[in-house]
C-alpha cells in the first residue's frame, strides 16, 4: 500500500510518538500515592529483594519487552542510525500493543560496537520479560543473540531471525498443501543471505528441509567464496546437496519454492520463474517492495505466489506472528525459545487457515483474525513447557483465553 | 501514612506493573498499518535522516524520560539490587504520568560499575529526552551526573540532586517569610552528607546561603575527617565559616535552620531542637520515617516544621517539582539544566502557595494543586530559554497552558 506522504508526517507530527504509557492504577488521593509509591511500593520490593522470581508477579517485567536497535539495517534501507530508526521502531511498538498487548519499548541506542551493545542488553534483564533484537546488521545480530543467549535467562530473539523464519515456514506449509508436494522433497531455492535468509534456511532445514540453495549477490553461495561470513559458513554444508553453481538462472532451475529476502526489486523476474519445476511456489517477501510482482509471478507459471506485504492475497508480514510468539513467551515467563517452540508456531500459524478455505490465493490468516494471537501464544506456551523453557505452566487454553480477552474481552486478571 | 501491606501486594499483583503502555494512534485497518508501520514510518525516517533534530518531532522522544536505577540506594532502605528497585522506579513512572503526563521507563539495570551505567546512560540518548538517573547510591550518582552532562546534549539529572533540593529550597523561602529571616544570614544545619544533603547545600549556597554546617555519622563534616568522599570534599570550603567543631548538639545550637536527610529516625530530637535559635525551622526530610516526630519538634520549640512524606501540614516530597521541573525541560528540548533553572523552580513552587494564605502550618503547596506542575514547567521552561538550554523557545505561557490542558483539558497538539 503507498501511503500519503504528508498523511505519514501529519500523523506522526500530532502524535509525537505512535505510543505513550498510561497509568494501570487509579492515583486519586494520598492513599492511592502511598499504595503505588513509596510505602506500598517498599512492600513489594520487600518480596522482590525475599524472592527475586517475584518481580514478575509484582512488577510489569512480566508484561514488558524491549525492542533494542542501533537502526544499522532498517529494512532494505540500510544504515539509518538509531534517531531515523526511531519511527519504524515505535510503529512496531504500537502493533505489539495492538495485535498482543505487549508493552513494548522502543530502545533505538547510539552503539556500533558489539561489546557495548551486549553489555546494554545484558543490563536490561532485571526490567524486561524478553529482548527483541531488531534492524542490527547482519551477521551482528546473529552473534549478538548467540552470546545473550548464553547469559540471560529471558528469551532474547529478532524478528528477522525468529519471526520472519516461522511466517515463511508456517505460508509454506499450506502451500505445499495447496500444490501437493512434500518439504523434504522440495527444491527450495533462497535469494538473500542476509539474517532472515539464513534464519528461514535453518528452519526449514530443522523442519525436514533437504534441498536448499541459496544465493548472495554473486550467486548461489558455496565453500570457495572468499566473502561469506560467520553465519553463512556455519549453514554452508547444510545447503546445495546437488552442489549446483552459477547464478539465479541456474538454482531457479526445475525449483519447487523461490523465496526472496533481498530488499532488491528487480533480484529475479519472469523469466527466473518460467524455468521452475510445475507447480511452483513463489515468495517475493522483501518489504516495502517485493523482488517482483505477485501478479508477472502467477503470469510466468507459479501457482503460489505470496510476499511480505499486508495488501493483496497470501500476505505474510512478520506482525502475523511477532505478537503471538512474545504473548506466549512472556504469559510462560520464558527462559528462552528454540526452534521447536518456533515450529509449533509456523504449525499454528498455518492452521489458523480454514482448511476449507484452503486454495492458491488463500493460504495465510487474515491479519486481523482475532484468532491469531490467541492462538500462536497458547502454542507458543505449551511448547515452552515442554521443552523445560518456562518458569510457570498454565493449563491447556489458558494462554489463548486471556490473550482472547485482553485483545477483545477486556482482560480478566486471575490471582 | 501507614499502607495495608496486603492491600499493597494485591495492588501490586493485579496490576502487574503500575504504568503501561497504550496506542497513541488507531490501528482499524491495513491503510493504519501503513501509515504507522512501514511506509508511514519510513517517511519520517526520511525526515529524520535528514535533520537528526526532527527525532523531537516524529517520535515520542520529546515526551519520553529514561529513569535509571541499578537500586542500589532506595530511599532509606540501602542497596535493594535492580529487581526489588522496580516496584519503587515503576512507581515514580506513574507519578510523572499522573502528575506531568510525561512517558518516564522504567529501567532498572544490573551492574554496579560506573562505566557500564555510564555507557548505557550514553546508548540511550536517541530514544530519550531526558535522562533521570535515581536511586543510586552516593558519590557514584553526583559523578554519574557530572559525567554523562560533558557528553550528552540532553538533561541528565537526579531527583535527590536537583528535585529535591529544589523542594527544600522552596519550602525554606516560604518559611524563611513565616519567620522573617533572610536566608543570606541564617545558620543552617544539614544533617546527613549523602546526595540530597551535598546537594541540598550546593543550591542553597547558590542562592545566597552563607553558613552552612554538615553532618555525617561521625558529627560535623571536616577538613581533618579521614573518609570523605569526593563530593563531599568538594563542598568542604565552602561550608561552616565559623569552624566549629562537635556533634548534633554543637551545630543545633543557635542553628535557625535544621534540615534531616539522613535516612535515619533518631538522628536528632527533642533537646537539639531546644537548643536552636528563637524561631527556629526544621524539616526532618527522611522517608518513609522522618527523622524525628514533626509534632514533637513543635512542642520543643520549633516555629515552623515540614517533612518529606505526603501526609500532614507542610509536606515537601519531591513528588511536588519532579513533574514540573521534567515537563519544562521536555517542552523546551532542553540540553540540560543548571542551578539558574533550579532556582527558578523552587521560586515558582514557592509561589504557588497564595501569600495571603502562607503561615506556620502552610508554606509549602497542595499536591493536587492543578497549578503546580503547569507554574514549575513554565518557571523551567523560559528559564532553559533565558539560559541557553533550550532547543525550541515557547512564547511565554504557552509551556504553561498545554501543560494544563494535558492534565485537565485534555492536550491539543499546535502543529
Amino acid at each position: 500500500m503507498t501511503v500519503d506522504r504528508n498523511e505519514a508526517l501529519e500523523l506522526h507530527r500530532k502524535a509525537k510518538g505512535k505510543i505513550k504509557l498510561s497509568p494501570n492504577v487509579s492515583v486519586r488521593n494520598k492513599k492511592d500515592i502511598s499504595l503505588a509509591y513509596i510505602q506500598g511500593g517498599a512492600v513489594a520490593s520487600g518480596e522482590i529483594l525475599r524472592d527475586k522470581e517475584l518481580v514478575y508477579d509484582y512488577t510489569g517485567k512480566s508484561n514488558r519487552l524491549a525492542i533494542v536497535s542501533n537502526g544499522t539495517s532498517v529494512l532494505g534501507f540500510g544504515d539509518y542510525g538509531p534517531e531515523a530508526a526511531l519511527p519504524m521502531i515505535e510503529g512496531k511498538s504500537l502493533l505489539y500493543k495492538h495485535f498482543g498487548d505487549i508493552d513494548a519499548i522502543p530502545l533505538c541506542i547510539k552503539s556500533n560496537d558489539m561489546d557495548e551493545i551486549m553489555s546494554f542488553c545484558r543490563l536490561l534483564e532485571p526490567s524486561f520479560g524478553a529482548i527483541n533484537v531488531e534492524d542490527v546488521k547482519s551477521p551482528i545480530d546473529f552473534d549478538l543473540v548467540k552470546r545473550l543467549r548464553k547469559e540471560l535467562e529471558i528469551p532474547i530473539f529478532g524478528d528477522d531471525m525468529h519471526c520472519s523464519s516461522v511466517v515463511i515456514l508456517g505460508s509454506l506449509i499450506n502451500a505445499l498443501k495447496v500444490v501437493e508436494k512434500d518439504l523434504s522433497l522440495a527444491k527450495i531455492v533462497i535469494v538473500g543471505a542476509g539474517t532472515s535468509a539464513v534464519a528461514t534456511a535453518e528452519l526449514m532445514l530443522y523442519a525436514g528441509a533437504t534441498n536448499v540453495v541459496m544465493l548472495n549477490r554473486r550467486g548461489i553461495i558455496h565453500e570457495d567464496m572468499d566473502d561469506l561470513n560467520g553465519v553463512q559458513r556455519f549453514i554452508l554444508d547444510r545447503l546445495n546437496p546437488e552442489g549446483i553453481r552459477g547464478g539465479i538462472k541456474e538454482a531457479a532451475k526445475d525449483a519447487d519454492i523461490l523465496i526472496g529476502l533481498t530488499g532488491k526489486v528487480g533480484a529475479f523476474g519472469r523469466d527466473d520463474v518460467a524455468l521452475m519445476a510445475p507447480r511452483s511456489i513463489v515468495f517475493p517477501l522483501s518489504r516495502p517492495e517485493p523482488e517482483m510482482d505477485p501478479e508477472e509471478a502467477k503470469a510466468a507459471g507459479a501457482e503460489v505466489v505470496g510476499c511480505g506485504l499486508i495488501e493483496g492475497p497470501n500476505t505474510m508480514p512478520n506482525l502475523k506472528v511477532f505478537p503471538g510468539i512474545t504473548r506466549g513467551l512472556l504469559d510462560v515467563r520464558a527462559t528462552g525459545l528454540n526452534f521447536n517452540v518456533q515450529m509449533e508456531a509456523a504449525k499454528e500459524y498455518a492452521a489458523n487457515v480454514d482448511p476449507r478455505r484452503l486454495r492458491a490465493d488463500h493460504i495465510t490468516p487474515f491479519i486481523f483474525s482475532d484468532e491469531l494471537t490467541p492462538r500462536i501464544a497458547e502454542a507458543v506456551a505449551q511448547s515452552c513447557i515442554r521443552e523445560g523453557l518456562a518458569r510457570i505452566s498454565p493449563s491447556p487454553q489458558e494462554v489463548f483465553e486471556n490473550t482472547w480477552k485482553r485483545l477483545y474481552g477486556g482482560y480478566i486478571a486471575r490471582f
